[in-house]
């Protein structure tokens, strides 16, 4: 990689991409993603499970998660079971399962858990009616507090308060930092690139230094 | 790791938690999450640089990014850059100057551009007045289309189109596919662990398999 090689796309340029490849190169942008799956269920009962790349943190104190979905594509289902119950879990996903994750992310048919399609098991606490998936190591239990709709592209912006969180204690330092490696936690890049991450190292706290 | 060592919290629990920890664990189930810089400008052209871990993927076509912002903390020059000017960049950290971005996330005064602190280099193109930081190769010019404040915490979803792209050729697959490894991308866990990724594999596109 050398600042001599570098390519340069406009707007113009990229709407005039084929579909694929602009598909492709728009989702690397984000860089390495958080990756989870998100656990559903209707008022019946039924399970849903979505592969969802687009986590973020939202507030430590009171603790809220956010996931972006889009509704007319594939995790509609997922939507929809959180707007009626209220409830999600999101489940880190680990290499052992990685290929049943993936695989979550075809469109099953309403009356088809994807925990039977891709072979996971569905796994449940005391505190809400959301399935975990039991194979993960870190699995987190959230009650809807709030969406949004972007104007530009109508994707929704999901807000959830975390209401439970199950993980291997071994994991968890004293000073609260979760070792993620240890977890399993795997991350994707673009749409079907799934990484392991290795550490490089903590930083401390930022402060600015005063000038000399 | 096994279930047997499994350490539940509830919200109870985590709201009961010292600060610092809580802080931590709560920043860690986001899993490995997208590291950016975003670099702006004022109308005078003084420059800003902030850390970003909260960038989403939110449509390829138009092509838009999402960044979640806490105004209230340290991104706020960044934040009232964007909505005076319009725009901003977001440029993806590599290990050799991983050190240099953490740093930008200190306070600095507004008259300080994080660039000079920080000892970062801002470049500009011919599309937009945003900063980009030369010393990172992939460099995404966006123009804001659209905020949503969370009513839970008052953060703010900052949404842009983008509008420039600049990364190495030699990165850029036949299919649009990105090469974050060979950009030198990396990713973070919470607040200040920093890592590499290592490819594992990428999966076909999933389909629903027939019932036998």
């Amino acid at each position: 990689m050398n600042e001599a090689s570098e390519k340069s796309y406009t707007l113009e340029g990229i709407k005039n991409l084929p579909k694929e490849f602009r598909r492709n190169l728009i989702n690397g942008l984000s860089g390495f993603k958080s990756l989870c799956l998100a656990g559903t269920a209707d008022a019946s009962g039924h399970t849903n499970l979505s592969l969802i790349s687009s986590v973020i943190h939202v507030g430590a104190n009171p603790p809220y998660m956010g996931m972006l979905m889009r509704p007319h594509t594939v995790p509609r289902h997922t939507l929809e079971n959180i707007l009626d119950q209220k409830y999600f879990t999101l489940n880190h996903i680990r290499e052992e399962f990685m290929e049943q994750a993936h695989q979550a992310s075809a469109k099953y048919p309403r009356e088809e858990s994807e925990f039977d399609a891709v072979g996971l098991t569905p796994e449940y606490s005391q505190i809400h009616s959301a399935p975990y998936v039991l194979e993960a190591y870190v699995k987190i239990g959230l009650q809807l507090v709030e969406t949004h709709t972007l104007q530009c592209n109508e994707t929704i912006l999901v807000v959830g308060e975390i209401i439970e969180l199950i993980l291997p204690s071994a994991a968890v330092g004293e000073d609260g930092f979760i070792d993620l490696e240890a977890c399993g936690t795997i991350t994707v890049a673009g749409l079907d690139a799934y990484y392991h991450a290795q550490a490089i190292s903590r930083l401390p706290y930022a402060r600015a230094k005063k000038k000399a």
